[in-house]
């Protein structure tokens, strides 16, 4: 498997831009319907449906969708005790960083004008809902990922749902991760059936107001239908294959680029990996320790696949990497270069950064405390990785004393007859004509 | 015109849903499909197109799209002094408002653990996309709302897009107001058209990476077509009729609480408003009111329509009422009691409050200081109104030490080897067999 190589300035614009291109998602007209007819389904019938989904595509019965006390603790039994460890610490990190974003005071209380007092107060979302992959590939740190920021925010209600196996259980890991951060309400039903549940509520389910969390094809496709209904809940990003753009220079040890650039590809088949580097010795090192690396991997069948839609760029210095990394806007991107930390205040558009030779993203997927839902597909130059604010809400307050009335009323009533509006003026001379101070 | 009365109590859970309902809103497939074929055919001949359609919905002529300075300066002399001052004196108060939000740093930098160095960063948005409804009514306002966070929060392209009348010109208040407010890109382009122009880019209007504002049914549509393309833009937040629900006691001015029904009321034919009160008098009183004021008011006709799916309803307390407000989510929320504020930490879902007799809805529209952008609709459960935060994407950033990586890793390697991705497991070991510390 050899990576394709280009030089940058060698090529035009169309072929740059087609480099930068990602491969194309689309939902099909078929998965559509079918998703609107199960969600259609559950809120008509509840837990029926969704059993009977369920059924159909987890190939599991199950009686119970709420996971009892006694499965958790079986759970943790279940586990060894270095992943146990692993999971607490990852938990302690994670944790760390987002009490770090609670701990910012962002509530506002001014006076704009004397007398016309604002404030911007938060408010944790009422019921949030937490959507957990599982099936051939459980994903107890996006349990992790979820949980602790919907817990730290405060969200009353916190549900999470993911796929049971055919037995009828749920991946142990899953169930301790999710519990240890700080939820105790959760559903085995995955797919399309566990987003529409939380979006409407079912008998057993109760209905959340916001939607988290990373899935398959029908997930991604229910989470944006019912986005975009009024009634149904809003959802945290827009979905999209997983990348890294990795910018390095020949101080770089190839063996690290090939092993970062292979992890990221190992996600799925339409991944996308992308270097960057000013070492043209540096692009051959890394093409022959990727061939080398990709012979002992397990998931070398998928890895070859998304490395087909990927590439090693030659540019002309770090400068120009950064800057089209900016405009990539990349999910993850790496700079493992000397100083790197010297280029960070010019990058402007990237999910989560990667610092020097020995911060894989690894690390950032697992336990170096960042989240890891993080916007992908282009949409880092347009939403933020997930963070306690998506958890919450800001709401504005004023109050007038008769002073503040005063001082913005007659401001009011020019610019409301201005527009035309002559009821927003009436409202405030009523005021004004009954007030003392004007 | 009589608003319908009730006795919450005395409705069953039915009835009480229904009348929390919001009137239906849906894009026609019609609207739908027209909305797709404009933005198509801007996408495809850019300014070309543009001029097309500004041709066709506006009746306009444009040679020119950008505003030019000469124009400026020719609004502004167009003024009245009142109105100068008037939308001086907003502005000075609602960037006050913005200026505290951006004073708040909420950037993070710790050790999660010793050596792992994680970090929130702030990055303004690139490029900005403002619209700002005219025609049968402009405005000024929604341009100040728009260009001051935009501004404040530094980033670095703001356009702003808003119809032009039939002569060519563009309502001198907005003009002054987006000058004013720091925005000087202006184009003489509404509706879909203008949407498109922003998300997609032409040879006259920059390409933007996320739109905001208000405005009728093809340019709601069309922000939410361009929204869900990833090529396109994102939102600010989805769109629906203004709604106000008034809480009010004994202690109320019948006449401010009336003034106030009707001030939202005007907004459009599809407003609601609803009032709740402990008190079956003030009921009787407000009802009169409403009477008596709408005689004098000029858009009558527009409440009367919005008043028919209105109402005046009579609760067992203000605690009910408090709990029935989180339940409808109130875009705006009057409080007019005694001692509003002990209130406050109860409301849980409201996009702007609006505290005390003296506190109309008419100030936090035009000039306390607070953005008058704010989710409707039932969305304030949630979405948050506009703030810095949305011009703004959050950037994770973290670099591991030797020990960092020491501390971090094998925490990393275990969880990436329970979720069954060796890859992920490898860039981490490789590190760690050639670090000190471990």
């Amino acid at each position: 498997m050899k990576l394709p190589v280009y030089q940058w300035q060698s090529l035009g614009e169309r072929a740059q831009n087609k480099l930068l291109q990602r491969p194309a998602i689309q939902s099909s007209a078929q998965l559509k319907d079918d998703v609107r007819a199960i969600i259609n389904d559950v809120q008509r019938r509840g837990d029926k449906a969704v059993k009977k989904y369920t059924q159909r595509f987890d190939n599991a019965t199950i009686e119970a969708l709420k996971v009892e006390e006694i499965e958790f603790a079986n759970a943790e039994l279940s586990l060894g005790f270095n992943e146990r460890e692993a999971i607490l610490q990852a938990i302690d990190n994670i944790r760390c960083f987002h009490e770090a974003q609670r701990n910012v005071d962002i509530d506002i209380d001014i006076e704009t004008v004397s007398g016309m007092r604002c404030q911007r107060l938060t408010r944790p979302i009422r019921a949030v809902g937490l959507y957990v992959p599982s099936g051939s590939a459980p994903l107890p740190s996006a349990a992790m990922m979820l949980a602790i920021p919907a817990s730290i925010a405060g969200c009353p209600t916190r549900v999470l749902c993911t796929p049971p196996n055919a037995d009828g259980t749920v991946d142990p890991g899953i169930l301790f991760a999710a519990h240890e951060a700080g939820v105790r309400d959760v559903y085995k039903i995955g797919g399309a059936q566990a987003i529409a549940a939380m979006a409407y509520g079912t008998e057993s389910i109760p209905k959340v107001d916001k939607l988290f969390g990373p899935g398959n094809a029908f997930v991604t496709e229910a989470k944006s239908q019912v986005a975009s209904d009024p009634l149904g809940a809003a959802q945290d990003m827009p979905a999209g294959p997983s990348e890294v753009l990795v910018i390095a220079d020949g101080s770089a040890n190839p063996n690290y680029v090939a092993a970062d650039l292979l992890s990221q590809a190992e996600h799925g088949p339409d991944s996308q990996v992308l270097l960057l580097t000013d070492s043209a010795e540096l692009i051959e090192h890394v093409s022959l320790a990727i061939e080398r690396q990709l012979e002992s991997l397990d998931r070398a069948e998928i890895i070859t696949e998304s490395l087909s839609h990927s590439a090693l760029i030659e540019v002309d210095s770090i400068e120009s990497a950064i800057a089209i990394s900016n405009r990539y806007a990349p999910e993850h991107l790496i700079v493992n270069t000397k100083k790197p930390r010297r280029w960070l205040d010019r990058i402007t558009a990237a999910g989560s950064v990667f610092l020097g030779p020995l911060t894989p993203e690894s690390l950032g997927d697992y336990c170096s405390g960042t989240n890891h839902v993080l916007p992908t597909y282009g949409y880092a130059r347009n939403y933020s990785g997930l963070g306690l604010e998506q958890f919450c809400l800001q709401m504005s307050v004023q109050e007038a004393s008769p002073q503040g009335l005063a001082n913005t009323g007659p401001v009011a009533e020019v610019l409301a007859t201005l527009e035309g509006l002559d009821a927003h003026a009436l409202a405030v001379r009523l005021r004004l004509d009954d007030n003392d101070v004007d």
